[in-house]
């Protein structure tokens, strides 16, 4: 791409508008103090660089929680303050170590992870055969007989052809969160999940397991898809081979950990609460930047661009960073209990927790007249490529709100490579685009300042 | 992002839609081809790995010729044949090097590149005083007496509040284009450009330069947006600071090379060409995966894809390897040149020169009845997320061919990272996301199938 004409000549509708209203104009300001400010983008790194790995209980999250504390009282905001919450503490230990072990190939090192709440094997480590399933239907025709004193390889892909790459996760996903559980029932002695990732590559991706109550804990590995890949075509030669892997992890007494909320005071509904939010914990291969540093970061700064361009919303604007979305998911359950002890009227709640990738719109929760009013803020996004606004929206952290009635959105970001980075190693601030981060910062604060506005 | 009943919830409503055509089905057959071949994207990493750096004149363009020829032939395309084309032949030579020379803080390094056809320094190298500039405007002001002899500093960021990347590209351009020109006519000895993007990062981007007709050549470099800022803020307290930059680059015999085109002939209307393109030729510093051997290969991967799925289009459709679009055009010239004296008849053209990025549609220049048609093909690629087909498009290769009255059209994607890679070392396979790139390859795939399918 090199001549300049042409460019111009290709987007020169693009731009061409109606009078801006003085909404309109708000809106510019904001995405203009977004996209030329890097104090949001800095953060992050510092969060990722200083506190990677923040999975609750660990220094980390302990560090992060503290930064993110005295981040929003430099900012001067009206109130920050923390909320204690009692959280898992599982760690990882010693990393991990798997191998095939091949009479045809040798022995060949493949990359795992144990999954989030998984027992470890210890030093001695599990050998065994491997059976390989792609759903709980074929585990369950294989059944004892042929599971029994196995490792269960569950190897169904994300489905590729879903462009809701959110979808393909969900279509996968049971093999990580039951498929331990699933496979204990018939004997097995380990668990080995195909990483949840649409890439090829080298990383193994964790995230949460469950066993059943008062069911056997078996322990639980995720293995790259690279990895996944190989040990399958290898399996169809030489179905006997073996498969060794250790895992350290354990699971210590529960601990406490906390919410951190700032916010802005209503001018005129200082009772009528507004949440925005993501979550502070991250698994711990990466640094947690799109997963969910991004989110948490993207809240604050709409505080900053809020107080920078001297918006004073009529409703208390909060951002929050949720504790252990990850696993037992207790920061949005105690945010909302909270909620309920001090009789907080919540207005309406944002989660933003699908990564820093370049905005799409939002997905809105909320009874019919409300949200057709809400959908309708459309027209404000489309200087920015920002279209779709669609119903149903909402996040882990921010559900329990919905008891309240306070209607629910997500901040949707475009969903091609958020799983390259999720649960693993990849998950770094490098991965995460300035302007792509800002201008989601911008839409979320944009779309904030509206609901406000007009009372939606 | 963990929990999974959300995710499905938040978009549950995306994929309800209505019974499908069976155009909708071939949309659908192409997706999933795309999302779940990788034969397209390992041919880039071959091309990006084998031939990097394929400016007009190298080895490794010829080589990137012989190699997408082969590649057609292999795909027993119904015709592969090569296009003689004229080319300039402009060398690098050794790297470049600069130096701030500062009183007050001693030597300092910095990033630069020579610009496409500029003069080298020699060996000896250039030392001067800086006057940095944001305009031509401020450069006529300071006029001769200021300028003579020095090194103009030509420091005017790419706008970063614009959405439209394209848009900040062009509005910062000339500086680069013709910022040597414009200095040498008031005396200067050489020109330091900031780089064109919008990144703040350690690489240099060159991209050609032009030098008036019996005007004064003097040496002209790219200097990192980094170094840049470091250099205007020194200027700011030593405005007498110097400057050394040397490059070796110069200016060869043109020499000969090749467009490289392969096509599928048409099975009711073998006389009407459908062209679609990317450049072959990249700068240099990078690998020239986004620009453009992404828009080289998702023209190849739509003739396989075609073929694949037994698509047998009406029309004769062609993938060009257009040679030469980052110096002089003359693949673009010699194609167009090539269908007049052959009497051919270009029904549609398609240009994809943005780089790999997820697909946001397609712009198109066309007769208003026609157009209006082909806008309406939006329609088909809601369920990819693929909405913005707006009025206006081309680009620097397709262009010659509107003197037919051929409509001409761009492909879009994403453009927020676009500049970050552009013609500097970034440019490499490794940024290319494979999703994003076979969005790109099938939603061109399919955009020209309608068109050919719907006579459009």
């Amino acid at each position: 791409m090199n001549r300049i004409f042409t460019l111009l000549f290709a987007f020169g509708l693009l731009f061409q508008g109606n009078a801006q209203t003085s909404e309109d104009k708000v809106i510019q300001s904001i995405f203009d103090e977004a996209l030329t400010d890097y104090t949001s983008y800095r953060n992050l790194e510092y969060l990722c660089k200083n506190y990677p790995g923040r999975i609750t209980g660990s220094e980390e999250v302990a560090g992060a929680v503290e930064y993110t504390f005295k981040l929003m009282k430099a900012m001067q905001l009206d109130t920050v303050f923390k909320q204690e919450v009692q959280v898992p503490h599982w760690i990882r230990g010693d990393a991990e170590k798997a191998f095939i072990l091949s009479k045809r190939n040798g022995k060949k090192e493949v990359p795992v992870i144990s999954l989030g709440m998984s027992v470890g094997t210890g030093k001695k480590g599990l050998t065994a055969s491997i059976v390989e399933v792609h759903s709980f239907e074929e585990l369950e025709k294989l059944g004892v007989e042929k599971v029994k004193g196995k490792i269960v390889f569950f190897n169904r892909p994300m489905d590729p052809t879903m462009i809701n790459t959110f979808g393909a996760y969900g279509g996968a996903g049971n093999q990580r969160t039951q498929g331990a559980a699933e496979a204990a029932k018939y004997g097995a002695v380990g668990a080995l999940v195909r990483s949840l990732t649409n890439s090829l590559d080298d990383f193994p991706h964790t995230g949460v397991m469950r066993y059943d109550e008062g069911g056997r804990k078996i322990p639980a590995v995720a293995i790259s898809t690279n990895g996944a890949e190989l040990l399958s075509s290898w399996l169809k030669k030489e179905p006997d081979l073996k498969f060794h892997f250790e895992n350290y992890c354990e699971t210590l007494p529960e601990t406490i950990s906390y919410n951190v909320i700032g916010e802005i005071s209503g001018s005129e509904y200082p009772d009528e609460i507004i949440t925005v939010g993501g979550h502070i914990d991250a698994w711990e291969p990466g640094e947690g930047a799109h997963d969910d540093g991004a989110g948490c970061m993207q809240s604050i700064e709409m505080l900053r661009i809020m107080k920078e361009l001297n918006i004073r919303p009529k409703r208390t604007i909060r951002a929050v960073m949720f504790m252990d979305e990850e696993i037992a998911q207790r920061g949005g359950q105690e945010y909302a209990r909270q909620a309920e002890l001090k009789n907080e009227n919540h207005y309406f709640a944002l989660e933003a927790d699908r990564g820093a990738f370049q905005p799409l719109g939002f997905g809105v929760s909320a009874p019919a007249e409300r949200l057709e009013k809400i959908l309708e803020l459309k027209e404000y996004f489309a200087p920015y490529g920002i279209t779709r606004f669609t119903q149903g929206g909402g996040g882990v952290d921010i559900s329990p709100l919905g008891q309240f009635g306070t209607p629910l959105s997500s901040y949707i970001p475009e969903m091609q490579r958020y799983f390259d980075m999720h649960h693993c190693g990849n998950d770094t601030f490098e991965q995460v685009n300035f302007r792509e981060f800002q201008m989601g910062s911008a839409a979320i604060a944009s779309f904030i300042y509206l609901i406000d506005k007009f009372d939606l």
